[in-house]
Formats: structure tokens, C-alpha cells, sequence
């Protein structure tokens, strides 16, 4: 029988034994055929054959039907690795489910991720708001939300807050009266910028324009997140709040100072407003959980400066943002308490 | 390092060797690293972990940052995994074309593939409406032929006659100005039997009911196809034809003989039909091609006759459909030329 190295080679790569890809390609080029006729016409010893239609049957690529003497049929390519890529999505998970559990806790080294295809950078953006915890800042253009439509709505239900910046006119009532969302209005821009917990951004450009192969990243790298950070806050002095939906007073969560200090200096006097943040002293490079009420704020946009007063038992603590330089502390861990 | 059995094991089963496998999961566990913390962390001799690296590499679960030490960096299993089941699509494409050009074209020993996973299912019948040449009968709730649409339209345009038989009010416009199409009104049945160039047929239970795991096979069994043939001709005659589209009058191809000759009863006296099929002589068994001028026919739906007359050169031949007795010829392969 013929067999091409290109086929021996292609499905030797995705783990089946010669003896495996030999039953295989004769059943499908032969059509139905008994265990004698597959050792005849593939080369394949007699009593080799029994075994290698065992392990092809486990991976359902060839299954038997009853008769005497039995003939064995294969599946298709289509069916086959419709089933092979069910395994794939089974092993991935499993792998997933192990890795969270062994996963290091230490600080990672810093690293980047490129990609020029379209769905694995939406895929590293999903991934992202699974894992986000405190706030997503999403600048985009608007169609691309629908795109993301779940894994926002689930980022949401799980305490995450969404502070999104878009074009105007974009229906994103399915993310309403489910969490703390604020969206912005921002002059259309045609790249994707997502940052997470100021852990991580991701950009994906030209999405605006729907490419097929957008240059893309994913990056932990700091000076990458403060070149990111930098252009959000830019963002944030261009833009208008469109909406605010607030739907978790007791714990409204920022990692982005500019953003908690927005809501501060909309809200402190009209009511009270307590924090909790976990922060990093600049004097002693400590992390620290500090807890207070808000008693006061500096929001100087232009000078870069955004910060709130935290009155302690301590004493009244500057909390700066990320990449902070003047306050007693810095933070991408906010919760704030509306009362 | 930790890495369990099962985590090798689902790996090994893709076709990663063991290093491959420790080095993936020494990056996802512990984040970016040099290749000597790989060595370190994963006991991969050091000498080897660049050669593991460049096919990881190839296979895209790895990228690697410039600088010096470079980094190594692991795309998630989402990323990478998405990569990994492209690449099986294309494997499988290649192979389905290797396959195609040695196919063998003999007999094929007749077969039973069973499943009951719908999406496998439902690619079994598209692959035999990709296949189909003459005639695909299709019975099914309505709905269901909207799932197969795409299918549907690409053999209605490579000529091949759709017979559809379904429960009135449901809009089939998207099929209609393309190729031959019927449509004929049948109490609603909740499976789908599909029969395509009478070679072969597919059966999907309950499929009316949307079930997750419908028991489904498709048979090229020559008693199976007789059972399923004789249920359609029942069909038939129960059902009233509500759409008849006929797009090609000069290639109006069956493979149901009562089929063409409901239209031929229909037409005969209107118009002149000739016809050429490729039948097997009841006398001698050979395959031979008929041409002719369509003179007459014999319908007697409830004694199971179904023929027509086709007038040749060596006069006028009785021609009937698949399982025929009573003929001089029984034939698949019709095709009416009306003018």
C-alpha cells in the first residue's frame, strides 16, 4: 500500500505509532476490512494487528462490527479528528485544573507574548479577565466588546470592576445591573489596550479595522504596563463618563488610582468613604494591608499626581498609585466603601 | 519539579516527548526562565534543553524573549492548544486530499459507523452531501435544515438534486435559484434519514427533540439501504410535492427511480424528456450507459413498481430503479434532459 512520508510523518507528530497510522490510512483507502486483509495490505504482522486496533479503537478512529469474521471500519478524517480534538480540549483543561493547583506562588520574571493571529490574542484577552481580580481597563472600539461579551459579564459577576473606554452610541446594556462598570467616552481608537490588574496589558492593533493578522502582545514587563498606564490616564483626562454602574457599593475595586480617586473626588461629602488597600511602604518597601477612611485626595492630572488620604490608627497615610514617587504608599489593590 | 503521571501521560499521548513535556511545564509552572533555571528546575540535562526548545518553538507552545540570558516564556494551554487543534485541522485536510488522489476504486466492502455524538453525526452528513452526485434524499424536522445549510447549497450547486421531505412552513428560500430541488410536505417524523446516490445512508434518532446524544449511525449495508429506500418510497407516496425548483432542465440527475418518474408523469406530454443512465443489464450484470428518448412509464406505487421506458437504438428498454426485478435494467445514476 501507499503511504506518503508526508502522512507517516504528519500523524506521527501527533503521537500514533507507525503500526497505528499503517491500520489506519489502509482502512480508509481499502474501506472496511477484516484483520487479515489489513496485515496483507498494510505490511503489518498478523498478530500485531489485534493490538494496534485496540489502541486505534480507544481513540475511536476505527471502531468493529460484529460478524465473522469481524471487519473493521475507520472514521473518516472529518469525524476522527472532530473526536481528536475533543481530546485536545479534554487535556487542555486537565492541564489547566493540575496547573492551578501546583502553580509557584514566587514572583514571576516578567515576560512577553506575541501573536499575529487574530483569535489567539482575543483568546490571551479572555484569559486575562478570568484571572482579573480587581479591575479590567478596556479601551477599544465598541464591536469588539460583543466579541467578549461573556467573559466581561463573568469578570463582572466576580467582583472585578470594568472601567471601559470607548466611541459613544455602543449598546452595553447586557453588562449592566451586575457589578461595578464605568464606561467612558474616548475618540475612536483602532487598537485594543487591556490592563489587568496593572499585572498585565495586552494590545492588539488595528482591531478596528477587523485584520487577520493584527500584531499583537501580551506583556508583564513594567516599563511595557507604565508606557500602557501612562496613555491610560491620558485616556482618562480626554474622556467623559458615559456611565456609571455601580451595583457593589461595599466594595468597589480599582487597581488604577486615577480611577478610585475619580470616584473620591465625586463622592467624598456625599457620603462616607472607607478603603482597603494592600500597598507597598516607599519608606521601608514593605507590603502593608491599611485600612481607614478617606478623608481627602489630590487629583492633579497634569502634573501626574493622583492620590487619596487614608486616615488610620496610625495616622492620615498618602496612597498613591502604581509607579508612585511623592506618597507614603503606592497600591494597584484598592477597595473602596460607599456608604 | 513536580509533574504528575497523568500530565506526562496526556502529553506523551500528543506526540510531546518527555523533555518536551518538562520544559512546558517547568515554563507554565514557574513563568519566564532561562534556559539554565530550565535545566535547574525540570533536571533536563542542560546540553539539551536548547534542541527541546527549538521544537517547542516550531510547535508555537514556546517563544523566546531577546537579551541576554534570553528568556523562554510558554504560551498558556488555551493559546498553545488553540495552535496545536489549527494544526490538526490542516493535518487533517492533507490528509483527506492524500487520501483522495490514492483513494482505491474498487469495490468497497459495505459498512456500519456508529456514534452517538450529534456534531459527529452531523458531519457525517455533511461529508456525504460533499460527496453526493446524483440525488441526496433528505427527512427531518425542518430546523435541521438549517444547521446543514451551507452543505445543502454546495451540492445543489455541483448539480446534484436535493429531494427534501419535511413538515410545511419553513422557509428554504436560501436554497432556492441554485440547482434541482424538491420539496415534498411529510407529517412531521422527529429523526433525520438521509440516503445519498443510493450508496449509502445516515440515520439520526430524535434529532426533532435536539438531543445531546442521539444514537446515530450511517451504512453502506445493501439490506440497511433497502430498508431505508422502502421507507422513502412510503414517504412518498404520503406526501404532497409543495416546492419544485428546477434550475438545470438539461441535467435533472436521480438516483430514486420513483423520483424521476414522478417526473416524467408529470412532464410526459408536455415536454420531451430523453435520459441517460448508467444501469446494470438484469441478464448479464454488466454496467452499461443508455441513452434515449423517454417514451413511457409504469407507476404502481402500492405493488412497489416504478419504471420508465426509454426508447434506444436497440429499441425500447424497460428501466427501473434500485432492487428492480421486473425490468430489463436497474439503475442509480439517472439524468432527464427536459426541453
Amino acid at each position: 500500500m501507499e503511504i506518503s512520508e508526508k502522512v507517516l510523518g504528519m500523524l506521527t507528530r501527533l503521537g500514533f505509532t507507525k503500526y497505528e497510522i499503517l491500520t489506519y490510512w489502509t482502512l480508509l483507502v481499502y474501506g472496511p476490512s477484516t484483520a487479515k486483509e489489513i496485515s496483507e495490505r498494510s505490511g503489518i504482522p498478523y498478530n500485531r494487528v489485534y493490538d494496534t486496533i485496540a489502541s486505534l479503537k480507544t481513540r475511536r478512529f476505527v471502531s468493529e462490527i460484529d460478524g465473522s469474521p469481524r471487519v473493521y471500519v475507520a472514521f473518516s478524517p472529518s469525524i476522527a479528528f472532530l473526536r481528536f480534538k475533543k481530546e485536545v480540549d479534554e487535556i487542555k483543561e486537565q492541564l489547566e485544573e493540575e496547573l492551578k493547583r501546583i502553580k509557584v506562588k514566587t514572583e514571576e520574571r516578567p515576560g512577553v507574548w506575541r501573536t499575529k493571529e487574530l483569535d489567539e490574542a482575543i483568546e490571551m484577552v479572555r484569559e486575562s479577565l478570568e484571572r482579573v481580580e480587581y479591575e479590567a481597563i478596556l479601551l477599544s472600539p465598541g464591536k469588539f466588546f460583543i466579541e467578549i461579551k461573556d467573559s466581561l459579564r463573568n469578570a463582572l459577576k466576580k467582583g472585578a470592576t470594568l472601567s471601559i473606554y470607548t466611541e459613544g452610541n455602543i449598546d452595553l446594556s447586557e453588562l449592566t445591573n451586575i457589578g461595578n462598570l464605568f464606561v467612558r467616552k474616548f475618540h475612536r481608537l483602532n487598537h485594543f489596550i487591556g490592563m489587568f490588574d496593572g499585572r498585565e496589558v495586552i494590545n492588539i492593533q488595528n482591531i478596528g479595522f477587523e485584520p487577520k493578522n493584527p500584531p499583537s502582545f501580551k506583556a508583564t514587563y513594567p516599563e511595557i504596563i507604565f508606557s500602557q498606564y501612562s496613555f491610560l490616564r491620558e485616556a482618562f483626562g480626554e474622556s467623559e463618563l458615559i456611565l456609571e454602574d455601580i451595583n457593589q457599593k461595599n466594595e468597589l475595586r480599582f487597581f488604577a488610582d486615577f480611577h478610585a480617586v475619580d470616584v473620591i473626588r465625586r463622592y467624598l461629602g456625599k457620603c462616607d468613604i472607607y478603603a482597603e488597600v494592600i500597598a507597598k511602604s516607599l519608606s521601608t518597601n514593605e507590603i502593608e494591608e491599611l485600612r481607614g477612611k478617606v478623608v481627602g485626595y489630590t487629583f492633579a492630572l497634569n502634573e501626574g499626581i493622583d492620590n487619596f488620604e487614608l486616615e488610620t490608627d496610625r495616622g492620615i497615610l498618602k496612597i498613591g498609585g502604581m509607579f508612585a514617587v511623592l506618597e507614603d504608599y503606592e497600591t494597584t489593590k484598592i477597595k473602596l466603601i460607599l456608604t
